[in-house]
C-alpha cells in the first residue's frame, strides 16, 4: 500500500515536485460570484423581503415576519442547559483559556509629549458591531463559534451578531450552546450570501454591521469579497493544512494519527511531514496503512493524502526549516527536543506547536490562541485571527504653538514642492508673524 | 456666491441631506477589471517580455531588457544631492519624526508558561519582501514614498522594492530622493497592472514580493484587488476627506484653507465644517468666497466644494462629535479649546488632529503619524496605514507531558462532538496510559 506520497530533497525534481503538490488555486467560480451578487443586491434594495424570499428557497424556511428568523437567547440557554456535561465543560473550559490568551493580544491607547509641547499617539478602540457567520449543517463547528465570538468581545465589541442558517428549521444546538458561551449578543437563522448582504447593508430586522467575519461556503466567499470595503471581513480561507517537522523519535503513531486530524477535514486538506530519518518515515508510513481503515473518515484521509500529502526526506533539521519557511504552512508541528532552537529559524506559520505533546488538535479547541489562521501560503504577510481584528486605531496629533513653527515650515516647504498650495498656507497660517 | 454647501442639523432634511453628501461608491469599471486581468495574466505567464511590451506599450519606454528598467542607487543619491537644500531638510526632518512615531508601534513576540509547564505566546516577524507602487506623474508625492517605506523598514521589511512609472523616460527626482531617504532597497521604472503583476508573481528580473502597498490609478487598484490572497495589498483608497469640528473661534482663515487643503486634492475629495455658531459658518463662507479665486488649483476647489463640501450648523458640540462617529473621517479636525474633552467621544476617524495649530497639513507631511489613513467610512473597521502592516504574528504553543494531560481530555470531547475522530485520537495518543 502506498497511501501517501514520499519525496526526498535530494532529489533533483524534489522541487518541482513539492512545487505541484503545494499548488492550489481558489477556482473564483464566475456564476457563483454573479448569483452571488444578485443575492447582494436584492437584500440591499428590498431588505427583509428578499431575506425571506432567499430564506424560504435555499433553507426551506418559512415564517410570517423577518423578526421570527431571531433566535431567541432563552432558546440558546436551553441548548447550553441541554448539552453532555463533558461537552458542556469542555466548551467552558477552551472558552476560558481562549478568553485568557487574547487578553494578552488587547492594544492600548498610547501618547507621548515632545520637548515644544506638541502631543502625538495612537487611539484605539473596538469596532462597534460585528457580524459572525457560522455554516449550517455538517461544518458547524462549536469551537469555531468559540474562536471567531472571543477575540471580538475581548476587543469591547459592542454587539456581536451571529448567523448561521438552519435547513429546514433545525436549529444546532452545540452552536446556540457555543454563543451562550462566547458572549454573542444576538443571532439569527439566515444564512448564505442573503445573510451577508442583510449584515453589510442592514435590513429592517438585521442590523448593519463594520465588519463580518467567520467561515461560509463558495457563495458566502464571494459575497464577503464583494461586500468588502462597505464592511471589513477577514480572511478567505483555503483548504487547511498541517506541516510536521519531526526528528524522527515521536511515536510514529502520534505523527500518523496527527497527518490524519488535518487531512479528515476535506479531500483538499493538506498534510505534509519532513524528517532526515528514511526508516522513521517507513514507520510512519506503515502506521498510516494500519491505522486508516478503522478510521470513520477513511475515504476522506485516503484521498487527501494521496492528493496532497506526503512524507519528505530531508537533509536536515535545518533544512526542514527552510522548507517550512518556503511552505508558509497554516499549522507547524516541532516534533522534537529543544523545540525552541527551531522555531527560531521559522518565519512563516500561522500556528508553530512546539514539543512532542503539542498536538493541533490541542490548538483547534483549547490550548488558547486561535484556530483561525493563514492558509494557502498567506502566513507571509498575514496573522491569526485575534483581538487586533476587532481593534482599530486612529492617530492623534496635538500641535503646540510652538510646535506649530516648527512643523509648519518643514509642511509648507514640502507642500509647495508637490505643487499643493492650499496645504502650505494651511501651516503657513498657524506661524507667528515676524 | 455661494461656493459651498449650507445644512443645518435642525432641518428635518438633514440626515438625508447629510447621507447624499457623503455618498461615494467607487465605481468599478468592468472593463479596466478586465483589462487589467489580461494584463496580469501576461505578466505571469511571459514574465519580463509582457513587462517590456506594457511599459513600451503605456509608458513609451523602449530598452533592451527587463534589467535596464532597475533604476540605480547611484541615480537616486544624485537626485537627493540635486534637490533644493530646503526640500532635502525638509524631508529628511520629516523621514526622522515619521520614524521615530512608528518605531512605537513596533510589536514584540511575547509568551507565558502556565503552572504545569505549557507555555503559549505570539511571535512576531516581519514581511520578508514587500512592494510600494508610487504613481507617476503629477500624482507622484514624495511625502507619500517616506509614508509608505518607512513603516516597512521600521517594522524589519528585509527588502522593499519600489516600482514607478516613468512615462517618456522622465523619473521624478523628488521620487528618487524620498526612497534614498526612506531606505527602499531597490526601484524599477515600471507601472499599471504590469508592475503589479510583476511584484505578485515575479518575473526573471523583478523579485516576487509578499505584500503590495501605495496608491495607484483604477487600473493599478483593480489589479491588486485581484492578486489579493497571493500576496497581501492595502487598503483601496477612496476620495480624501476632511471633517473639521470648530467652536466658531479658530480664525475663519484658518479653517476655510484647511478644508481648501482637502479640496485642493481632487473634485472628489470632500471638506466639511461642523460648528453651532451660525455667525461663524457666515464668516468661514465669506472666507471661502475671498480666499478661492487666489488659489493655483481654483477650479478643482470650486468642483469639490460645490458637490461634495458643506458648512453644517450643529446644536451642539456634542452632537458633532456624533456627527463625526457616523461620517468616520479620514481626518478629524478638533479645532477648540481642550480637545481631549472631545477626542474621549470620538470612536471612528482615521487621524484626530487636535487643537487650533494642528492643522492637517502638518500631518500630512511631518507630525509624525501616517497619512496613508482609511477613507469612505472604514474608519469603523480600519487603521492608519502602520508597522503592524508589515508584521505579522504566528502563535506559539509548547504543551507540558502534564498540560497534554488535562488539554487533551477537553480537545478529546469536543472533537468527538463535532466528529472530528482523528482530532480527537491525536489528542488521546498524548495522554498517559492509565
Amino acid at each position: 500500500m502506498t497511501t501517501i506520497n514520499r519525496l526526498d530533497s535530494r532529489d533533483p525534481g524534489f522541487a518541482s515536485a513539492l512545487s505541484s503538490l503545494l499548488a492550489f488555486e481558489a477556482s473564483q467560480d464566475e456564476s457563483i460570484d454573479r448569483a452571488a451578487a444578485d443575492i447582494l443586491a436584492a437584500v440591499r434594495h428590498r431588505g427583509d423581503d428578499a431575506l425571506l424570499e432567499y430564506t424560504r428557497r435555499f433553507d426551506r424556511v418559512e415564517v410570517a415576519s423577518a423578526q421570527a428568523l431571531e433566535i431567541p437567547r432563552d432558546s440558546w440557554q436551553a441548548a447550553l442547559q441541554s448539552l453532555p456535561a463533558a461537552q458542556r465543560q469542555g466548551l467552558e473550559a477552551a472558552a476560558q483559556r481562549v478568553r485568557s490568551y487574547h487578553e494578552r493580544q488587547r492594544a492600548q491607547t498610547w501618547t507621548y509629549t515632545e520637548a515644544d509641547g506638541t502631543m502625538l499617539g495612537q487611539k484605539v478602540t473596538p469596532l462597534d458591531r460585528v457580524g459572525l457567520y457560522v455554516p449550517g449543517g455538517k461544518a458547524a463547528y462549536p469551537s469555531s463559534v468559540l474562536m471567531n465570538a472571543i477575540p471580538a468581545k475581548v476587543a469591547g465589541v459592542a454587539e456581536l451578531i451571529m448567523v448561521t442558517p438552519t435547513p429546514d428549521g433545525l436549529r444546532n444546538p452545540m452552536v446556540l450552546a457555543a454563543a451562550a458561551i462566547a458572549g454573542v449578543d444576538r443571532a439569527f437563522a439566515i444564512g448564505g450570501a442573503q445573510a451577508i448582504g442583510a449584515l453589510a447593508y442592514g435590513t429592517a430586522t438585521i442590523p448593519a454591521v463594520d465588519k463580518i467575519v467567520g467561515p461560509g461556503n463558495a457563495y458566502v466567499a464571494a459575497a464577503k469579497r464583494r461586500v468588502f470595503g462597505t464592511v471589513g471581513i477577514d480572511m478567505i480561507a483555503g483548504p487547511s493544512e498541517i506541516l510536521v517537522i519531526c526528528d524522527g523519535r515521536t511515536p510514529a503513531d502520534w505523527i500518523a494519527m496527527d497527518l490524519f486530524s488535518q487531512a479528515e477535514h476535506d479531500e483538499l486538506a493538506q498534510a505534509i511531514l519532513l524528517c532526515p530519518d528514511a526508516a522513521y518515515l517507513d514507520e510512519v508510513a506503515a502506521s498510516i496503512d494500519r491505522q486508516l481503515p478503522g478510521m470513520p473518515r477513511a475515504d476522506i484521509l485516503r484521498e487527501s493524502l494521496g492528493k496532497r500529502g506526503a512524507l519528505i526526506q530531508v537533509r536536515s533539521l535545518e533544512e526542514a526549516c527552510d522548507i517550512a519557511n518556503d511552505i508558509a504552512p497554516e499549522h507547524l508541528e516541532i516534533s522534537t527536543d529543544d523545540p525552541e532552537k527551531w522555531v527560531e529559524r521559522i518565519r512563516h506559520a500561522g500556528a508553530i506547536f512546539m514539543g512532542r505533546y503539542a498536538s493541533e488538535s490541542l490548538g483547534d479547541y483549547c490550548a488558547g490562541p486561535n484556530h483561525v489562521l493563514p492558509t494557502s501560503r498567506t502566513a507571509r504577510f498575514s496573522s491569526p485571527l485575534g483581538v487586533y481584528d476587532f481593534q482599530k486605531r486612529s492617530s492623534l496629533i496635538q500641535v503646540s504653538r510652538q510646535g506649530a513653527q516648527t512643523l509648519g515650515r518643514i509642511a509648507a516647504d514640502l507642500a509647495l514642492g508637490e505643487g499643493l498650495q492650499a496645504h502650505a498656507a494651511s501651516a503657513q497660517y498657524r506661524l507667528d508673524k515676524a
